[in-house]
């Protein structure tokens, strides 16, 4: 990894059409990594005694979490299912809850699920060429519902922090699940109050 | 204009070629508008009274100045030179002067020209698919040396907040001109101590 100095001017290539950086940190997260996230134990079972798939990467570059600061990367989020639950990413609230971010779509289709913790929850589209807005307060998880892989380029405050924890031990209210072809949003049926 | 609602989630689009949107708010800067800018008092001048070229617009949502909140859009900065200076924005310092900025470029090329309060300049290039980091403290201005449209999708804390008043007064303290067919940093002669 590269070492920049936020205090200074500086470049960082994102390739415009596949979101792959030379010189950022890349992150992977496999299936095995996140497999207690998928609604259909059987399936995320059946598919790790055969393989390990990477569900999706990003690319980012070790911001300082100091005031003022604004990180900025790309999520590839790669297509495919476990049962009829779509690949998606974790997802998170940010730790300073009241900070907001922007995704710019690159590259293919999903959406993004959001809630805030008084279970208020949307499920917004992404599309190429289309820049979506994250409010404060609401944890968000993109969901690749196309066939290519879904490219985002993303900013938010470097002292926004990242609280993966609620969502791996509650979950999100909704997950989206494919029916008769089409993206679904459903109720969880996982989903735990804390 | 559309009013977002900055307490929910919402889609702009931008063209991811040429930078436009349709329900983003544009604003248009002619060479009118910033002709004390430029350091060829007798080119703007001479444009000028034949025609009002249009030098930049940008293309931008309305954010509330609110903690937490992010502004962002695209500009789009025509190709072409007043005497040798090329074409540029008018540039800013962030009212809230600690607070960075971040332009990943879609099209074309330049530069982009940074100075903080105590002097301390730089011109830092601007090529397609690639992120630039605007430092906290740092003013900036980009420059399109190319020959087509310089198109950016920016970023920042929408508590900024923009000071062009110390720019539009003192001028930057370096000018990109044209040089044997090369763009060149060189002292501004009209910048002015505050």
């Amino acid at each position: 990894m590269d070492t920049y100095n936020w205090n200074s001017s500086f470049s960082v290539g994102f390739n415009l059409q596949n979101g792959f950086s030379d010189s950022a940190v890349t992150t992977k997260r496999h299936l095995s990594q996140m497999k207690s996230m998928y609604s259909d134990t059987d399936a995320v079972h059946e598919i790790l005694e055969k393989e390990d798939p990477l569900i999706y990467e990003f690319h980012e570059l070790g911001a300082p979490e100091r005031a003022g600061d604004l990180a900025f990367g790309t999520t590839i989020l790669y297509p495919g299912r476990i049962g009829q639950e779509y690949y998606m990413t974790k997802g998170h609230f940010h730790k300073h809850l009241e900070t907001a971010e922007v995704y710019y779509t690159l590259q293919g289709e999903g959406f993004m699920m959001l809630e805030n913790p008084e279970g208020d929850t949307m499920e917004m589209p992404l599309r190429k060429g289309e820049a979506l807005y994250v409010p404060r307060r609401y944890a968000h998880r993109s969901v690749n519902t196309g066939d290519t892989p879904l490219v985002m380029f993303f900013t938010f405050a470097a002292d926004a922090g990242h609280d993966y924890g609620t969502i791996e031990t509650r979950g999100f209210r909704k997950i989206l699940v494919e029916r008769n072809g089409k993206p679904e949003a459903e109720d969880n049926p996982e989903w735990e109050a804390l």
